[in-house]
């Protein structure tokens, strides 16, 4: 037998020597037929007791490595070792992905928190602190209890009875949607809710409409379905309705509070993409991603409030107003969808996490959610004020904020000549996080700015960035 | 103005009043440039104060859906109706589902749980009451306070550092498969990992294959995707080899214990499968379903640990060691697909339940997870073998089982002349819960046989059911 073994240390050395001959075979270097020295001798030649190659043997037999001839010793198994090396480094392949993967773009993932940072405005984050821990705790600790009755088995993909029921409910009362528990499906986040609607209703080579500028998750949710995605301009009213790509079969809008830009879109707009999506069938995806934080004057209800023709998947999430990490989100698809929608969602993870969705049944069910949600709204309506304060005050030679009547990050557009790479650098070095708009764009860089979250910055933090922020602009080359 | 209007109770009556103006305006019942009553006029009609029609024409009006021309009234907004209904009956259009979804089978759900049932093999759930709650309840409530800590944002697609890291020890000690924490992508249960592969690797029209009898969730997924699902046979040695079609892109199967019948795959037929693999760079995806569970000899260790060419996708999951609901699972990939599946895995959902990964992880790390897995393996065991005990035993006249070596479920045929239908039917009036192996066939009904899973039944109601089923076996037609 030409190989080494070697044994090591006092621990489990049957295990060592079964891996080392395991491997050997399998490699081919021990080759079939070979016979295998007596474990009399190897037990010398290792320096271990004669039991450590008799166990390590007889594992291998019972495995089918090796064979023994009553009297005649122990000899490797046929077939097992691949072909010679030569002949094989021809022929071995790594798989390969599906072609459409190619056009996924790698890094979808949130700029890393600068931990470093005085203050930050990333968006899409939110403050714990202000998040009642303790009540969240009691909810989790009661879904535990709940959880721990009954079988162990598999739930209704759709989730849990009471987080759809409270869901209803809630969108029901704050935001028009109309809906019976049954047509909720609770998801993981936004992201799953778009990824079901994208998978329900694209066939490869479909075209699909999102906005430019808008959501990279979703225009990689519909890249990997082998979609092709057509970015549909916005303008101050939102999607510019009349510039959708005609044979579209799917479009996705956020409303409420365009994202990035922040405007909401225009009624006429809501009524001209509902006629313009009935008229062919397509699917409307309407993202109310933040829409629960509003400002100013009346909301216009939701899309789907208005949808009559059965259009309209309503898409939810409680990243912002809890936090992304809850993974908690939910899609009201229209009827004709909804078995679809059901069976995709199955296929995705068959069901989502019980746990959590009962706890949160009961946080929204007991009051504890709208609590909280009128707590945060005071929050965030006097940071949004602090924040425009200074953009349309003093910043207001560089910067154009667009006002958002709602959610919890508002863009600024910068004025002409000035460089979003060259403001967020030298912010950066003021211990000032700044993410700019042109990321947004799939197409050409439209439009320089900024993207200001203030889900986990406080008034007093903006107060003191934005006057750094004035010396950063006022250095800057025009 | 031609439409009615009611108010009804005396609660939110603007909230009433303004619904059912937009809602006449939106149907096309209020045209364009109609002009509404003075709100004096319809406060009177209405028998209510003048506030609520005053309120409810400013929100509308705030809205775009009326337009207020100073001393001359109130109009209604253009633009906002659909076509009259005479064009519009022709052109409206609901979604429809991409085609794939009509190959995908609507009730991919488990049997419903017989509640009513005094015996029930139900397979796939689990007993909670032998779960140590208490021990999980700390697990959560330590992920709780970890959670609290830091801001709310997004978290790794793969899942959270310390899980990947357990699970990547667990595998490596338990199942040999040797990686790093970076290689382990922490998925909502094993649906999830699966369907994460079949994204992966499949291009509309691709030759996939599965085991056949086999799990049908994951032909739904690959159905899904637009493949096309080849089954392929298993005998006594697991899956056919020789049989696979040619130009499979990916092919699933379960060598640990297949599903549903219970074998192992035999170690040439494995070594058969990674060198047809390699040769062409498909896709194994190995379902390590239950393999915790081993009862008989040395087990063969996994695919993935023989596998020399990276064409190996493990998949692990946590439904049958502690329950299905709690959705853990887990996918190693081969290198060359580790980036796909990451890109896959943030388009599905962005990331898991970081609370309960947190929670798995502190389960696993303090070695409780070890200990239920000791605990659990010995009250298997002896179900197993008092199951097995009466089926090889007394019931051998109508069952053949199929002694598995590892699992929570066995399977019998049934001898000659026997009905699955018949016996299922005929043991449910018994309050024996039973469940056909037919289903698991894609094609033609090739055997009949039971499933009896014994995740949640006592050895005692094993004995006492056992003979009832014996007096059921005696009493149907041969």
């Amino acid at each position: 037998m030409d190989i080494q073994l070697t044994i090591a240390g006092r621990r489990d050395l049957t295990g060592q020597l079964y891996r080392q001959l395991r491997t050997a075979i399998v490699d081919g270097r021990l080759p079939a037929r070979e016979r295998l020295p007596s474990t009399r001798d190897l037990a010398r030649q290792l320096g271990v007791s004669r039991k450590t190659p008799l166990e390590a043997y007889e594992r291998l037999i019972a495995e089918g490595f090796l064979i023994s001839h009553a009297g005649d010793g122990t000899y490797v198994a046929e077939g097992l070792a691949p072909a010679p090396v030569s002949t094989r480094a021809r022929s071995v392949a790594s798989p390969k992905a599906a072609a459409v993967w190619k056009r996924v773009p790698e890094a979808l993932s949130m700029p890393k928190p600068g931990t470093q940072l005085t203050y930050d405005y990333l968006g899409g984050v939110t403050d714990k602190a202000l998040f009642r821990g303790d009540v969240w705790r009691r909810c989790i600790n009661h879904a535990l209890r709940v959880q721990a009755r009954g079988r162990g088995m598999y739930h209704d993909p759709g989730g849990e009875q009471e987080l759809r029921l409270a869901i209803a409910r809630y969108v029901g009362f704050n935001r028009g949607v109309t809906c019976n528990w049954q047509d909720v499906v609770a998801t993981q986040g936004a992201q799953q809710a778009l990824d079901l609607a994208a998978r329900v209703m694209v066939n490869p080579g479909d075209t699909v409409a999102v906005e430019e500028p808008g959501y990279p998750p979703v225009r990689s949710a519909l890249l990997a379905l082998g979609a092709r995605v057509v970015p549909v301009r916005v303008d101050n009213e939102g999607l510019v309705v009349s510039a959708l790509p005609d044979h579209a079969r799917l479009v996705y809008v956020t409303p409420s509070h365009q994202f990035p830009l922040g405007m909401p879109m225009s009624l006429e707009r809501r009524i001209a993409l509902l006629e313009w999506a009935s008229a062919r069938g397509a699917l409307i995806v309407e993202d109310d991603y933040d829409g629960e934080f509003r400002f100013e004057g009346r909301p216009v209800e939701s899309l789907r409030s208005l949808d009559r023709s059965g259009v309209v998947a309503y898409v939810g999430t409680f990243s912002k107003t809890i936090f992304p990490e809850l993974r908690m989100g939910y899609v009201i698809p229209p009827e004709s969808l909804a078995t679809d929608f059901l069976k995709a969602k199955q296929i995705n993870d068959w069901h989502g996490n019980s746990l959590t969705q009962a706890a949160l049944a009961r946080f929204m069910l007991d009051g504890d959610f709208g609590k909280h949600l009128r707590r945060m709204h005071r929050y965030y309506a006097e940071r949004r004020e602090a924040l425009l304060g200074h953009l349309e005050g003093e910043l207001s030679r560089w910067l154009e904020p667009i006002a958002p009547v709602a959610g919890i990050h508002l863009a600024a557009m910068l004025r002409k000549g000035l460089s979003e790479d060259e403001l967020i650098a030298k912010a950066r070095i003021e211990s000032i996080g700044l993410y700019g708009i042109s990321r947004f764009y799939a197409g050409r860089r439209a439009r320089q700015g900024i993207i200001f979250g203030y889900g986990d910055i406080s008034v007093a933090a903006i107060h003191a960035s934005m006057s750094r922020l004035k010396s950063v602009l006022a250095s800057l080359s025009l």
